[in-house]
C-alpha cells in the first residue's frame, strides 16, 4: 500500500522522532551529498491557496535533495476549464510525478482521495485540519532547542479554532508528552480539546511556559466586523510587556506569515528568544525528511 | 533550414511512425539515461492559453530528457506593458532557448511567424486548427493498442467542429489509413470533411469502432445558450449504455480535461476500456520524441 | 560584509569594465562548462512589477551556471494574507537561497533593507531609480561594439525622466567618460541632469551620436490623456528619416519592451544598425558576470 503523508495523527511517537532526527542529520549534510539522496525523482506542488513559505520549502527540499520540481500553476490551468481536484491530480500521476504536494481549502481532502492514488500526496495543509510538515518541523524546533520533547510546557496563543498549524499540535500532544496550554478569546477556542491541553490565562501560562506559539489571525476564515487590531494585541497578543513574563530558556514561535504589531508585538520577531526565521530554515530540513521517507520508505 | 513542429500535416506517414517507435523506445529507457538525450538545452514553455496536461507533459518530457524549463508566465509578463508576440518570442530566442512551445488562440499563428525564427517552434495548440503532440500522442496510443494505425476504424464524438485534437487526426486520416466517422449535432460538424472521413449515427458507428473519441465540448469557443448537460450527454454522449454498443477490443479515449457526465459518463472515465490516463503518460514519451527529433535532427 | 548589487553608482569605473570582461569571457564558454561555474547556488527569483527579459535572463543566467532558480510567484504567495516585503525576503534568506534577484516599484528599497540581509540583493528595476543589470548590458554592448566607452557619444531619446534605464547611463557617464546628450519632451526630461549629460535636439544630436537608445513610453507611470502615439513619433520618435541622420558605424538600442511605431519605427527595429536583440543576448552573459560576482566575490 502507498505510503502518504496526510498527517501527524497517523504517525507513532516514533516514526516522528525518527523524522526529525533524520531531519538533523539533512541539516549537516552538504549541498553535492544531498542532490544524490533524490536524483531522479519528479515532485508537483499542487497550491489551491496561497502560500509562501510552504511552497517554496518544499520545492527547495525537492531541489536540494536532487528532485525535479513541477509547479503546478492554478491560474493557468484546466481548472479554468471545471477540471475536477482528482482528474487533475490523476493527471499529474499519468504524467510520472513521483509525488504530489498538496494543499486545499477542505478539511478532509485527504482522506476522500487518497486511496485512490498510487503515488504518495503529501499534505501541504488542508482546511482547518491538518498541516502535518508545519508540525513536524515546529517539534524539530522544540527538540533542537530542549533536546526532548516530553514534559515540555507550551503556550498557544490567538486563533487556534481556525488554525491547522495549532490543530496539528494539539493532535500529537498526549503521544509526545507536551503540555499544552491555550490562550485565546472565546470565539477562538476550538470546540473540543485532547487530552494533555488545557485552557488558561496568558499570565498564568506564560510564566511556566518553554515556548509561546504565537498564531496569525486567519482573517480569510472568518468574519470579523470592526475588528481592531491595537486593542486585540492588547488583549490576546504577545506584546513587549507580556514578553517579560516568559522565562529567559524560554523560545517563541510563530509559523509566518506574521501580523506585526498584532498577534506579536513588531520587536519581538527578531528579539533574542524569537525562533520565527530559524523555524523556516528547519522547516526544509524537516520537508526533505518527509520527502525522502515518502519516496524511499527510509523510516 | 530550421525544423518547426507546426503540424502532423507536414509530416510523411514514414515520418509519424518514427516518432511513435522512438516514443516507444523512451517508454523503456530509466530516468538516469534519459537525461543523457538533451544535456544541455533550454525550452521556453509559452502558453497564451490555460493548459494543465500539454504545458507539464513537455515540461516534463524535456526535464525527463535532462533540459532546462523556462516558463514563460503570462501574467506577469511585459505582455501586460504591450508588448507583441513576435517580439515575446524573440526574446526568449535572443536569451538563448533553444526550441519554443508555444500554444496560441490564433489557428494560423505558425505559418505567419515560423520563417522569421532560427530556433525550432513547436505547436502545442494553435487556435482550432492543429495539435500536433496530441496527435502524435493519439496515434501513438492507437498504434500500442493495435499494433497498426492502417485501416482502424476511429468513431469520433462531440465538437468535432471547435477540436483542434479532432482537427489534427482528420488531417492525418487518410495518410495513415484511418477511418473516421464522425457523430455530432449539426453545429458541431465541420465545415469540410477530408477523404477517409464520414459523418454517421452513435448507433451505426459504434459497434464497428476500435477507438471511440470522446471530445470536451469547448464552452469557451462558442456560445451556448442554456445549455442542457445533460440531455446533450443523453443525445451526444458516451453513456454507458452506447458504451455496451462497442466491441469488446475496443477501446475509449478523451483528450482531457473531460467534463464528467457530459461528453463521457463519469463510470466509464476510469473504465476497463477507457485509455484516458493512458493517453498522457504516452503523451510524455511522445512530446520526448517531438524534443529530440526537434533538436537534434534524428528522424 | 555582504556585497549587494543595488546599483552602477556603487561601483569603480575598474569593477564595471572587469564585469564585461567577465560577461565577454562567458559568451564563449561552451555550457557544460558553464554548468561547473555555480553549482549548488539558489537563486530567488523575485518579481513585484512585471517583466519578462530581466526574470528570464536572470534564471537563464543562474541555469546555464549551474544554479537552481526559486521563481517567486506573487500571485499566489503569502503577500495576498498581508506579509510585508521585508517578512518574504527574510522568509527567502531563512529557506536557504543564496542569493534574490528583486524588482520593486521603490526607488529607494535597496537603500531601506540591504544592510538587514545576510545573502546578497541583486537589484533587478527598483522604481524609477537604477537598473543596473539592464546598464552593464548596454555597456557591455557599446564596448563589445566600439572596443571602448571613453568618448563615446550617446544620444539617450524619449522618456527620459520615468527611465531607469536611462537612469542609471546618467549616473556613470562621468565615471565612463560617456558624453551623453538628452532629446526629450518637456515634460520627460529630468529634475537635474549630472556632469558629461546635456540636452539637445534630435537633428542636432544624431550626426555625432556613436549610439542611439531609443527609450520605451512608460504609460504605466504617468497618465497621458489624449495621448497621440503618431504624433509623438512624428516629433520624438526615431523615425526613418531621422535614423539617415547617424553616421553608419552608429548603432540603434533599445532595453525593450518595444512599442514598435511610437518611439521607434518598425522595420529600424530588426535593421542592419540595431543590436536591439542582441542587447538581450549580452544581457544574459552579463547577469552571469554579477551572479558570479556576488556568490563568489571573483572580481
Amino acid at each position: 500500500m502507498i505510503q502518504h503523508f496526510t498527517g501527524l495523527s497517523d504517525l507513532s511517537a516514533q516514526q516522528i522522532h525518527s523524522l526529525i532526527e533524520r531531519a538533523v542529520e539533512f541539516s549537516s549534510i552538504d549541498r553535492q551529498q544531498l542532490k544524490k539522496v533524490l536524483p531522479h525523482s519528479v515532485i508537483a506542488n499542487v497550491f489551491f491557496e496561497p502560500s509562501t513559505r510552504t511552497r517554496i520549502s518544499f520545492e527547495m527540499a525537492a531541489k536540494l535533495l536532487g528532485s525535479e520540481v513541477i509547479n503546478f500553476d492554478l491560474s493557468n490551468s484546466s481548472v479554468k476549464k471545471g477540471e475536477t481536484l482528482y482528474d487533475t491530480l490523476r493527471t499529474l500521476e499519468a504524467i510520472g510525478c513521483d509525488a504530489i504536494v498538496l494543499r486545499h481549502s477542505d478539511d478532509r481532502i485527504f482522506e476522500t482521495i487518497k486511496e485512490k492514488f498510487t503515488i504518495p500526496l503529501i499534505n501541504a495543509g488542508a482546511g482547518r485540519f491538518e498541516h502535518p510538515s508545519q508540525g513536524l518541523l515546529d517539534l524539530y524546533t522544540l527538540k533542537h532547542e530542549f533536546g526532548k520533547l516530553e514534559g515540555l510546557n507550551i503556550t498557544i496563543l490567538g486563533d487556534v479554532k481556525h488554525s491547522r498549524v495549532a490543530g496539528t499540535m494539539i493532535i500529537c500532544a498526549q503521544k509526545l508528552g507536551l503540555n499544552i496550554t491555550i490562550c485565546a478569546p472565546e470565539n477562538f477556542i476550538p470546540a473540543q480539546l485532547s487530552a494533555n491541553c488545557k485552557l488558561s490565562t496568558i499570565e498564568n501560562s506564560l510564566p511556566s511556559a518553554d515556548a509561546v506559539m504565537c498564531l496569525r489571525n486567519q482573517f480569510e476564515r472568518h468574519e470579523l466586523v470592526d475588528f481592531d487590531a491595537q486593542a486585540y494585541h492588547l488583549e490576546w497578543g504577545l506584546t513587549n510587556e507580556r514578553a517579560q513574563m516568559l522565562p529567559s530558556h524560554a523560545i517563541i514561535m510563530h509559523p509566518a506569515p506574521i501580523n506585526r504589531g498584532m498577534e506579536i508585538a513588531d520587536e519581538l520577531v527578531e528579539s533574542k528568544q524569537s525562533r520565527i526565521f530559524q523555524q523556516m530554515t528547519n522547516g526544509v530540513y524537516s520537508r526533505m525528511s518527509i520527502l525522502e521517507w515518502i519516496l524511499k520508505g527510509t523510516l
